[in-house]
């Protein structure tokens, strides 16, 4: 079963504005600022206050929009936009969104970051009930419960009502011809941020990068079981649940977000150079120098630096001409990518003791090839420190991560996976230096300070609906006690 | 509201097969034999008894499947095909078909030849009901209606009501793992066959051409309100009503079919060779040498030259490297394409009276222009004459012809068209000379010899349903008159 | 050698213009006429006076120009164009012409249509001088010449000489800022025409069916060893040899050239027609119904049946969508395309004594396969009667027959071909039959009417140059003898 | 005239294998991580003993080789490749690297890093004597020299008599089906590498980054006036010229190499941390945090923080998705790629006195960009300090900035730049603080420490031949004095 619910889950990002000239190439260059949130598909969806102009395609946003006039066809000052990370296998073009649905009473369009935990139930039963489905995403439920809500009560009670029905994480952009419509899951797993242009337009966004790549101002964030609806007379601020609680994905912080996006106060760079520095305090390793993984630890490693008192060097050169490994979508691409893109720097290792600094270790397979880099280009010790606890249960809620077949803290001891991967010395954040690294003031007395830090300690803030069956069945012994 | 609904409308092909190995193979070489009904989009899903493969696109379907590897990916012994004539504007990716159509209780594809006149209201009626569509064809209705009366009815009785609902002109071919299923509107317009290969597998195809190159042997046309279902037991016939008549589209014959397809025991070519002959007792010219339109008059203007005894020449030239004007969606690429394709063979025509013999005339503009071609080529005389009669009358069944607006013969007396498009004379072969001509053997008592030959004179065989307001507004006094 | 020779050979079109508007869109339309002469590459290059402007590409001219910006970007008021017929392997866009030739001095671009018999030994020379070629093509070798000769001749003097240095069939066009240059090879091999529009601008083109299609009237054929210079003072008209003899080759008239084309005085149809004439004088059949080839013999099938006073029927059907089979370049794409692209009309030929004309036999496999097709629809008899003499030996001149060893007629008997390929009788044109047919008035004196027909009688017309040894071995032992 | 011949100019990646298996493999691992040296167009040229094989197109070398076939095609051990960095309007197939020239006694291939200040002389002098090149690359003249003298010569001494004639920097690859040749300028302006795989196959190319990603060991920079052949029997030493004096090309490590890459015995990240270093002695800033321009200036701003004691921050982000704005051909894509790549971080520099360190300034549009958006981002102050001096004169030698139009040092003092750019302070290192910083241990007594520092004090190591005359004009009255 887990198996076969791997590959509803999505990591995304999403982009809408209202009420400005020009709003398709607005959005491309909000969702050019969240490329790094998915690169196997994007997609705009505009309206001229009469129709909703739609197109998408598979693959980075550069190819889908590789004829500029595409971007023009897309009249309008309203847009939705969605950069897409899927999985192989189902990268088909009906699965890239935002969604565009035509009725005879409007169209709606629909764009998702999340993952629902009750999709595979929902769909079987709005299937009982006649639905067809267009794709295989769980995204395209939300449109299915509200027509089948709307005719008794309306859009947005029906919205309201279905937005009750879907359960996990879900930051969702809806555009009719008249309103832009935006809502969070009741824990705010997802980010997703307001702003306001100089014109007064509106923006909604996955990430403060996205505002600021188009020159609009931070409002604030989005808060969990908000509705936000944007039309003609302005923003109106509205709730479809009171039931809330944050719990933000910490792993936005870790290494999903980019470094100058503030989420919920923290600005993404600082959080990750605190985790650095807290790293340095708690496992605080004797070396000559101090690398960082490029490009997503660079902040940690620079942190780590500072407070151990090492110099921060280069000892691993990106390429920029290919994507990141976690991204890539199978095993055999992922190897292959590792070697060309990160070059171990002999002038700087050789003779040396390395301290490397990673954000993660998702299934260890990066961390042994570029011990085997720093190796072969003559480094003398490698110590390897990750800046956030190890990684063992699987995340629902929107991260392709759903199994635990992958994960390697989830199968073997750090002292274990530092013989694995071949390192010196291998340490971890812990979960608490980890929160304290974060530090969000708007935690309030949320658990863990108003952060999701299941992937390290099985704690999920939400039941997990269609995935608790297999979830349990992949615990062993130990762990299922542990968590009773 | 007509020009709203004139793009529903389509003229297409399809093609299905069950059990035979390299069934994705056999349907593309099928579809290419079809390749005349639809340029717009191909597309083929097949099954290995346990899933649907899908692949479609835009464009001819030597491009569709420019990359052989995406037959291999269709695996299984059974598919079903099709190729779309499609109108601008709604050419996306999303309305090719065979549509798939996934669902927790087994996955449905369809492909569909014809234009349903009551889908606008079932739409309606559906979306109120909660339905979600993702085309914009009329197509996707059937499953929609089908997932409607399944749950309490199971699949071939839901599927038998669903078509006594839907009205107007349709061949739909459905493709489940296990059975491919065939079902033919109650008065048989589109023309559909069922043939069988050596090995036993069956083939149901919209032309007989289709049968041929795939080296199946003809067995019957399918007939009216038929229900065919083919699994591993074999051939199962059925009927979904018995309210049939049969009303073949007239159009088949005169220009839309293969000149090699058998429909209802008549050769294509062989009833237009009769055309030519029928037109030439009824209107003899007098006249040097008789040429024909190329490609779908040469038939007509061979037997008109047999019949009256002159040399039968080709006077003009089509280039092989263009589409058929009648089929090019804008009106500037109508005007370009027969610049581009067709030529006047000045050497044949020069000094002569020359007896031009077209199939149809539309819009009048191709007339036009090669009559204006062939005086500058030295044409001494040009008679027109048509081996259809005045085409008058939308088509409401499945070709691309739903408004008036563009017919020249709505408008004008064949007088003023033959001064409109410069002919030296103009004649029509009449209504009773068509029938006499196609002489189906199995027409029965059907009214007009099994025949739609409304295009001429307005008597449709059914309700107009949706269309029908529009098309009385088309209608002037004189006619609405006549046609009560 | 023959076999390493081979691939040099090429068929091909070329179109000029000089002083008018929009000359690229008028190139393009030209080329569009000239597609059936290659369709393996297509380029156009133009002149604003100032500069020269180059688009070239593999595929057909649709394909190379699919983006119409192409066009507009090669500006001015001259232009000359090249569609390519290449064979496999060298298909690389280095080879697609028109050349362009940058030098200080000013630029120039060439188009050629032909075949050089010295090519080999020529480049051999140059290279020994220090030539650099870029292409695979015999084509570059003249302008090598040109700038081997042009410092102390200048560039008209050294054009001529180098005419006079390369051997063979050739139509060469040359395109500099300020002229447009044309000349023909002393047989006038391969068929190039002048016209004139109405604005003054003069074409030079391969066939008159380009200056039908830009609206241009013919004005004559180009002479053997003409030199022609168009410039903005009008066209100047020169020989550089004098020493020529009219050697039209024959393939043009039988299968080659388009049908509305006029070649020296004789327009392709009625030669074709009258091929036909004549092959039934010659060989009267006892058959019910006479049908033809498609397409370049349907002319000759038509004339079979006026003379014997059969019915002409369209018992093979012929798919719009793909391309002749004699130009495919692989042998497996070359019977797959027979398959999909000829379908016998069973309701035509079942049951009768059917006579099949065809243009020509080379390889025979193309008539193995249509005579198989027609028995599986139920030919009663099959009589094939091909409108030329039994093709025996390569072309050098610029057709892609360069070896005998793809040539039926070369290795067997009329009785072993007609056993071969499975049909009743078949049946030859007779070399005076074929030069009664064409009968050109500009023939004067010259041998066999003013045509090659070395392909039937191995009697060429020039000396074989770098062939000589290749061919010499290729004979049998008698035919040796006989051609002494 | 320095317009026209500015397009002649070319950085580029060179990178060939001998000896080894899947040598199209290698080269492409090999160019990959060169692709920072040339986005514009990418190529291979293989030989497996008998025949030379090429693949090149326009594009990202993932571009060219998309369909990994492509790779499979280029049969052999042995291979040369190339990237190409080319500006607008030239930037068609025929100027792709490597070159492939075939000739009846046997093939040559070429790949080319550098540029021929005497390319337009020679040209016409081969032009004179009856040359006709393909392309508007200087790297053909090469060629055409060595075709010259190799009748009388052989191919070596040909080679050797040809290098003495091209004047300027150049790193040559040549292959042909038995031997791999690499030849450097008499100046080594170019880097260019040796090093050998562990089954002994030798590898020559720009960067030893190139050497780490195939896994061959680094042996030695070619030297000055080098020639070495690579064949069968091992490498073979040579020189084509005594006449040398080391003077590389001091933007190498500046910013163009990688930070990987080790250049006469310099790790480029640590030149650049020690011109950070010496930057920070020279110009010691009062500020809070140090942030570098990413990614080529990160190690001169680590240098820079750890040398003054300040934090070095994250204060600018850049996008993964788009190339370096120095290498985009248009001044409309420069401007739009710098919005779009680089982003400044809000929570890292608001309120703060912000050092900005900076590799060079070319144009100055790039810096005036960044620190408006450090401004908007709330920085308080903003003061540039460049990693090396002003950069006043063009480069002859390969780097596309030959004219002084666009050098902003060459029209502005320090403090005017300051202002237009819009920073606090801005302050260069010094040549001499560059020429410490990068320390080349080869230098031996050549001036300027073995590095070519004429961009910023005119100073070139050889005559400008024909840039002569265009670059006296671009000089001022007051620089013409000062350099004389």
């Amino acid at each position: 079963m887990p198996a076969e619910i791997k590959g509803l889950n999505e990591e995304c990002g999403v982009f809408g504005v209202f009420g400005a000239d020009h709003a398709s190439q607005l959005t491309y260059m909000g969702l050019h600022a969240l490329q790094h949130r998915g690169q196997e598909g994007a997609g705009i969806v505009t309206s001229n206050h009469e129709r909703l102009f739609q197109h998408r395609d598979r693959g980075l946003l550069s190819k889908v929009f590789a004829d500029p006039a595409e971007l023009d066809l897309l009249q309008g000052d309203r847009a939705i936009g969605h950069v897409r990370y899927g999985t192989a296998g189902r990268n088909s073009v009906e699965n890239v969104q935002p969604f565009l649905f035509r009725f005879h009473d409007g169209d709606t369009a629909l764009a998702h970051n999340g993952n629902l935990v009750n999709a595979v139930s929902l769909k079987r039963e709005l299937e009982d009930e006649g639905a067809v489905f267009q794709s295989d995403s769980d995204t395209e439920i939300l449109i299915h419960l509200i027509r089948h809500y709307i005719k008794e009560d309306g859009f947005i009670p029906a919205l309201k009502k279905s937005l009750n029905r879907v359960k996990g994480g879900f930051a969702f952009l809806l555009l009719q011809k008249d309103r832009l419509i935006a809502a969070l899951d009741p824990n705010g797993f997802r980010p997703l941020c307001i702003g306001q242009m100089d014109n007064g337009a509106y923006v909604v966004t996955s990430e403060t990068c996205a505002l600021d790549i188009v020159g609009a101002k931070f409002i604030r964030d989005v808060q969990p079981g908000e509705l936000l609806i944007i039309d003609q007379d302005g923003l109106h601020e509205d709730h479809y649940t009171e039931d809330t609680q944050l719990a933000v994905c910490s792993m936005e912080y870790i290494y999903f977000a980019r470094p100058d996006s503030i989420i919920h106060g923290v600005t993404v760079h600082t959080a990750r150079k605190r985790m650095g520095k807290l790293l340095a305090q708690e496992h605080p390793i004797d070396g000559d120098i101090v690398i960082g993984v490029p490009n997503s630890s660079l902040s940690a490693a620079s942190g780590y630096a500072e407070e151990i008192g090492l110099p921060y060097e280069m000892g691993l050169v990106k390429s920029q001409y290919v994507a990141r490994t976690f991204i890539q979508p199978t095993q055999e691409l992922r190897e292959r990518s590792v070697q060309m893109k990160l070059a171990a720097v002999r002038g700087v290792v050789e003779g040396k003791r390395v301290i490397v600094v990673d954000d993660s270790i998702v299934r260890g397979t990066t961390s042994k090839q570029l011990i085997q880099m720093l190796r072969r280009a003559g480094a003398k010790e490698i110590h390897m420190v990750i800046a956030s606890p190890p990684f063992k249960f699987p995340c629902f809620y929107g991260i392709d991560v759903s199994t635990r077949a992958e994960l390697m803290a989830a199968h073997y001891s750090v002292e274990e996976m530092c013989q694995i991967i071949g390192a010196d010395s291998l340490n971890f954040l812990s979960v608490p230096g980890l929160i304290k690294a974060i530090d969000m003031p708007d935690a309030g007395d949320a658990p863990y300070g108003g952060l999701t830090v299941a992937y390290f300690n099985g704690d999920y803030p939400t039941p997990l609906y269609d995935y608790e069956e297999g979830y349990r069945k992949s615990l062993s012994e130990q762990e299922r006690k542990e968590l009773i």
